[in-house]
């Protein structure tokens, strides 16, 4: 993964909250779901959310083979790439210093279409995997069909930068701090709520176990 | 707002997913809290997240007025704006059906500085009474230096559409549905931990009343 620190990638407010190394790169990509993908044409910017997986130092995503963005982005113009996680409200004492605590990743380069089917597949599985381990195994796999409608675009990242902000507010040395109001953080998660069967789901069938797996990895909720 | 069905903007795939109307289009800015903004230099796309307010038909976002991006977009440049809501994992009997639930909203249109000092401030009380109603009167108000060194930006919206889905996946009525492969949605929400006081808060400075209003209007996840 590349970490060169071109004039477009060097992060200039706030420059102690900026990363460049592969470490910070990947955990940012492998706390977030969703990436948005930007591209232009014509001077007209598009800025269009999509699933991700990431795999070792690529960044995969899909869609169908008659998107348009997907067929714009095939041709290898130049993309970016942001993922980004809210973790917190972040009250000051005063309305200038009130901020948020994120992770977020920017990366520049460009789409390539994965072409053989074996790729396709498993890169396919990936996504899977990224979300719910195991699930890949439970669902019926890809039909020929199916997987000539899917379209799988690995991006070559030439540059990315980390920005993060975390801990609490910055007014605690301030003359703010004399002032009767509370500081903190209000922390944001992303929570899974019970897993909602289909209406259309036999009664015989049980949960998966990749979703009994995921249902005790990661939090739930009860409200 | 306005609603235009350009080539630009139109939705292709899954045409039945999109809508075109400001309720829509307000629903999936008010759910949302962070927006990435696009722009191009020289076909360069650039995507980054910020804090955004919905005032009216109007989103404005703020920045430092010495920012590259505040300055490229003041100028009036072609952005797009795009807020996404992932809403669940929709799971499938099939790979292929495998997709999510999300809520999302993308913007054409230009940006345009808010240059007097009256709206600079009520713009920046809107960025909070977004998140926290009532935190505004309880926080320091801006100095004049502060507010110089602010810029905010009101995006006027020349086109927009918002893409959803929800509900169970779409195999019921498929051969799939014969498959004892569990079929249904893991909801995915935003959770907000219990308030995290700043090492610097004196002990007799209770939680603020927008902060106690906050936690009891939003679902609070205890892990």
């Amino acid at each position: 993964m590349t970490r060169a620190r071109s004039t477009r990638i060097r992060v200039r407010r706030i420059p102690k909250n900026a990363r460049y190394d592969a470490d910070s790169i990947n955990r940012v990509l492998d706390r977030g779901r969703i990436a948005h993908v930007s591209f232009a044409t014509d001077g007209q910017p598009y800025c269009i959310p999509t699933l991700y997986a990431r795999v070792g130092d690529r960044v995969l995503i899909h869609g169908s083979s008659a998107s348009r963005m997907i067929r714009h982005l095939a041709s290898g113009a130049p993309a970016c790439v942001t993922v980004t996680i809210l973790d917190g409200w972040v009250l000051a004492r005063s309305a200038f210093e009130t901020s948020v605590n994120y992770d977020s990743a920017v990366l520049f380069g460009r789409f390539r279409p994965v072409t053989s089917p074996e790729e396709k597949l498993s890169g396919l599985a990936a996504f899977m995997e990224v979300v719910l381990p195991g699930r890949w195994a439970e669902v019926r796999q890809p039909s020929r069909q199916e997987l000539k409608g899917t379209a799988i675009l690995e991006f070559e990242i030439d540059e990315a930068s980390v920005k993060t902000r975390s801990g609490p507010p910055d007014d605690d040395d301030s003359s703010d701090a004399e002032r009767d109001t509370w500081a903190g953080v209000i922390p944001i998660t992303r929570s899974y709520g019970a897993p909602e069967p289909s209406p259309g789901l036999r009664a015989s069938v049980p949960l998966d176990r990749s979703i009994g797996r995921f249902v005790d990895r990661d939090r739930i909720c009860h409200p």
